[in-house]
């Protein structure tokens, strides 16, 4: 029964069995994490391979470069090859970077900052304001770079299609809003995938700042759990047809392909983008890790052969979409309040309870062993001003622990609701 | 016979046959370098275990932390523990960084101007003015890094007993000179080690900015290729013991101990200084590559099974830093018009030759197919007011190529001096 029509009395005592649940499962002293897009240990035992692929010198030549050496500031050839394969665009359109797409990502912001990007008329710290999109919920860490570097971050509304366009497009008449976060396949959390209108859209957008800047996290670019592969219109193509040709930098890894955080990165854009990026890069570092490139391709192969491996990690990610997925149907369901996504692919559960007790029921987790990402932390400054998105992220415990996290993390959204409606 | 001693008759009789000789190695259209420090493809197959040293997921596993997985921003305390090992401190001194130590510089550098140093009282991009002190002849990949923010770059004449600390401690004065970079072991390229007093002088500093930092890059802090380990003073308990705890930021890589670009770097300094930057660094990324860290801690292990490591460097550099040596005493050294180094470490022989000659001798040396890194590189802005300091590094071509190198390089340094004394 939903708690709206519930009687004063229903809920109590419906509260009192719950209480009672929550101290026994408190009881148990349990250590649960559904913080981070983390995946599990027997996840990662499906591409232990990865530690034997590449065993000799002779592996570590390709098209007569040593991969041993130094060189190659935008990457092997053949990492490059593999990308622009991921990606549909040209090897000239990628800088293979090391084992973070993060690391990359802070990188441009930090030379937008310093130095400024290619159509920048000045670095962005000569500006007086930087204004900087944050489609929330998003990304925590994308936020915090934007905000390290002093930008004003600005919410824009999520729909089930990606980002509400209208505002957008309103937003960037505004001279001082140099860009947007984006993670156009399986959204960070919200796991939907932008519609073609709204990648459109992006691509056709007539910023006034000259150097706006898309930043294109396509992190689950090939991470389906669910069906098979859904390929995205491509950006950079777009881009240019929309006469935006250096407006979109794309970005992706294989941190959770291979092994998350000693995998490699990708940056995609427009010849004269890479070609500047490198430029400016070509101070900071002589090459990156080339041989783990080398492992990497050797493994990867190529779109098709990834997209196989991806499978094997679909059949480790599934069985926890679902333990979440009907847990949340039958513990809250019926009792409306609240709601969720059902993504097909990434890493996370984006729930919406309700307004103003998300914060509550996540501190009831803690007290109760179970770590959830903060609440508000997908929003700009960690602050959700409704105080109602909360992110499931089930990929790291197993099964059994996962069912277990997730009933007290049921418990204590009904828990916390109650509570406000009850006034206790 | 000494130039300065021989008649322009004998100056041009030798003048004549050196060109003879100059235009038939010309003929031979060789394609040779000297440029950089790059280990030889032969001295990389020392260390090919490297590729094979970590096979199974167990061998990530160490103090219960999987590598394989996100997490331990600051690297696997194993490589904190190795690096300790190497450096002389604790392990909570060092951060364990991706396969450059060069980014960990930048880093270092850009986040002191975006966002200021432990003791800034202000980020340096807020100041009207910022300098920074160069030893030269130096390594031109530091003068870059400061000179990419925008530093003014100040130049510190080299002693053989490293940087004139006389100069130093009177440019310290002024509270805009913000730092100094130093290579104290087999410096780059004077090949010479700072002596006990001068390590002492550097910890002992009162520079008037309270954020002054010393860059101690020990690139070749194990990189003996003659004789025995050799000890440096340490610089982070120096400073300790003369009240300037944060002031030295540390930097070491294994770049020339397994592969060039694929090894695994390090920051050492004040615990204060770690956690700082820590933070900092927390903003960019998750954690660096902690496979590579685990593989390298197989490989390396600990000091002494590194320094036995470093011993097989040795038996492929020491025959080429002596055909360097034997080339330049018998084609050189009787006509006294240049000095050079005879270093027992390091990659590079530093050689001035007569003042104003250095560019011309290298761009014969080019047309010859020779190539060098360029005259004037080892000073700030690339410019080497006596257009005479040459840097040769000799490991990447093979002894039989090298020989045929420094054969060609001999004749161009020859040809520029009498050029300029015969006014041709």
């Amino acid at each position: 029964m939903k708690f709206e029509m519930m009687t004063a009395a229903q809920m109590q005592e419906l509260y009192q069995s719950l209480i009672q649940h929550y101290s026994d499962c408190k009881a148990q002293n349990l250590k649960l994490n559904m913080a981070r897009g983390k995946p599990a240990a027997s996840q990662l035992d499906l591409v232990n391979d990865m530690l034997t692929c590449l065993t000799s010198a002779e592996e570590c030549m390709c098209d007569g470069i040593d991969a041993r050496n130094y060189g190659e500031l935008a990457g092997m050839p053949a990492a490059r090859r593999y990308w622009a394969d991921i990606l549909d665009c040209l090897p000239e359109q990628t800088f293979v970077g090391g084992s973070s797409s993060l690391n990359l990502m802070f990188d441009v912001i930090s030379r937008a900052y310093t130095h400024g990007l290619l159509n920048s008329v000045r670095p962005w710290c000569k500006e007086e304001t930087v204004k900087f999109l944050c489609p929330s919920p998003g990304y925590d860490r994308h936020f915090k770079v934007t905000e390290f570097f002093g930008a004003e971050l600005i919410t824009v509304p999520m729909t089930p299609e990606g980002p509400d366009m209208d505002v957008v497009e309103d937003l960037i008449k505004d001279p001082t809003v140099k860009g947007i976060w984006c993670v156009p396949k399986y959204s960070n959390p919200d796991g939907i995938i932008y519609s073609d209108v709204v990648v459109r859209r992006f691509a056709e957008l007539k910023p006034a700042a000259p150097d706006f800047v898309i930043m294109w996290d396509n992190a689950y670019c090939i991470h389906e759990f669910e069906g098979e592969y859904v390929k995205l219109p491509n950006i950079l193509d777009l881009c240019e047809q929309a006469g935006n040709p250096h407006m979109a930098i794309e970005f992706a890894s294989t941190s959770k392909v291979t092994f998350p955080g000693a995998g490699i990165s990708v940056i995609a854009s427009s010849k004269e983008n890479i070609t500047y990026l490198t430029k400016l890069f070509g101070i900071q570092i002589i090459s990156h890790d080339k041989i783990n490139q080398m492992r990497h391709v050797k493994y990867l192969k190529n779109k098709e052969h990834t997209l196989e491996i991806m499978k094997r990690h679909a059949s480790e990610l599934a069985p926890k979409f679902r333990v979440v997925s009907e847990a949340l149907e039958r513990e809250i369901a019926p009792y409306g309040f609240a709601n969720w996504n059902r993504p097909k692919g990434g890493y996370f559960v984006s729930l919406n309870t309700m307004p103003g007790t998300a914060k509550r029921a996540l501190a009831l987790c803690s007290d109760a062993g179970v770590t959830m990402t903060p609440a508000g932390a997908t929003f700009p400054y960690g602050k959700d001003p409704q105080d109602s998105n909360i992110r499931i992220a089930p990929s790291f415990p197993p099964v059994e622990e996962l069912e277990k996290a997730m009933d007290i993390f049921c418990t204590c959204l009904k828990l916390a609701v109650l509570e406000k409606l009850l006034n206790v």
